[in-house]
């Protein structure tokens, strides 16, 4: 049986992920897990993140894993190196191939004159974090890089609220500060995103007044995860058989429901796992 | 020093209750627990809502609690009875008194040959465990109780997104279906809902073409903590200082500030505590 990739998230969002890896990789085994008892992360201070995280990727170390993928745009913001430095496998997060492929579209859409701007949309976690800057640093520092924290799009998804007067209002009021700064794409810096991507992208064109670029990490971090795969020469066998397994830390049969939504019918079911609580050092309740 | 009154919630919505408490009874000490690092209860499963809630008051039953306040419907409607075994205090929720007040204004308005009806706004944790149609028909089986979950309005209010246009469509989605199937009492089954009143009270009196009662169980539920203080005779004592204590499991700093903004500017720094994660048996983390 093959060492699976294991990927993970807070909650639903990082299923897009997982089907861009399966699109990408179809040979690749995948256990994924959803921290669904804690979700949201991005509301939260970076030290409770990082323990968080700390517990998700102890859970997969522990299905054995051979890769990592922090499918949640906060950790990867936050807990990315601690996770690699605490970890004998290779993690790849989301904001750096998200930011890598919002420089390349800015600088293929670069006007005479202007400087070329990414605008990235986020949880409060992330834009606090100053990740994205930090990564499109690394590309080019010519590319401008403007942030909007944009609390209430997790809800939004979460609810299946994605249409009509509400999520187009809520996206203009996170929206229209990017773009009023220049920003010509949109870096979805949060993997619930993806799912008002159609709102997303009618307010930015109306208040642009022409093309913006919409970059959803998914598909960017599916291509970092098989070059990385490539060059360590791990990946899966051409033969043998591909499996997905889903974990979740609260209300699996919901989770499922989701999961087969953006996946596909044969998904299986979500076993439950408890990573939460710990006995702490006062006195036990009877 | 005088034993406190232990009360928590999710987060800060319990603060609207810490708040009546003082104003009802400003003799007692109060310790608040804010469980911000798990916050929000109301979209979670009703066997996780129950394990935080134990871990709640298992650190108010280290600060000496003398009576334990449930801030939060979501645990008031699921986890009150487990939580009243296991513990040697009394323990009130708020969905009871919230449900009292309903029934007695719903009667207070009831029009010749029409049903008493109270209609109550809550997470889908509080109104999937159908905690407010039990708690109505305790006090009067002839009131009719209609409930609808209002998921967005927890992340508005904490967003702080209290006027316009984006919080009345909200609000509007969720009470025009208890307008319609005839609620003339509108309970705020949810310790947040309060900071939205205006719109809720404009929006449901416009629906209704006329007055709308609006009911806050922070209220109801001081008068039923005095009422059982007084019974068991443990009141605070007359002279002694009341203390206010705050602890949150994350972002005190944030925790602190809106508590000032609830309660006033003399209220103390929150202490972070930590109750969170637990060494499973997986293997740790190098």
């Amino acid at each position: 049986m093959q060492a699976p990739v294991g990927v993970f998230d807070s909650g639903l969002g990082g299923l897009t992920v997982v089907r861009a890896l399966r699109r990408r990789m179809p040979r690749e085994s995948i256990v994924y897990l959803g921290d669904t008892a804690r979700v949201p992360y991005g509301t939260r201070s970076a030290a409770t993140v990082c323990r968080y995280a700390e517990a998700c990727a102890r859970v997969l170390t522990a299905h054995g894993m051979k890769a990592l993928v922090v499918a949640c745009n906060t950790v990867s913001a936050v807990a990315l190196e601690p996770l690699r430095a605490a970890l004998d496998v290779p993690v790849i997060g989301v904001v750096e191939p998200g930011a890598s492929a919002g420089v390349a579209a800015a600088l293929r859409l670069r006007q005479a004159g202007g400087t070329p701007t990414v605008g990235v949309l986020g949880t409060e976690g992330t834009v606090r974090s100053g990740a994205y800057e930090r990564a499109v640093r690394q590309v080019s520092p010519e590319v401008r890089v403007v942030t909007q924290a944009a609390p209430l799009l997790v809800p939004l998804v979460e609810e299946g609220w994605l249409e009509g007067d509400v999520p187009r209002l809520a996206v203009r009021r996170y929206v229209e500060p990017l773009i009023a700064k220049g920003a010509s794409v949109l870096v979805l810096g949060c993997t619930h995103y993806p799912l008002l991507e159609p709102v997303i992208r009618e307010v930015a064109e109306g208040l642009k007044g022409g093309p913006v670029c919409i970059v959803d990490s998914a598909e960017a971090s599916a291509d970092a995860l098989a070059e990385l795969l490539a060059a360590r020469g791990i990946e899966g066998a051409a033969t043998g058989q591909a499996r997905l397994s889903l974990l979740a830390t609260d209300l699996p049969a919901t989770f499922s429901t989701s999961a087969r939504r953006f996946l596909g019918a044969e998904v299986p079911d979500a076993v439950q796992i408890d990573i939460t609580d710990r006995p702490s050092t006062l006195p036990p309740l009877r």
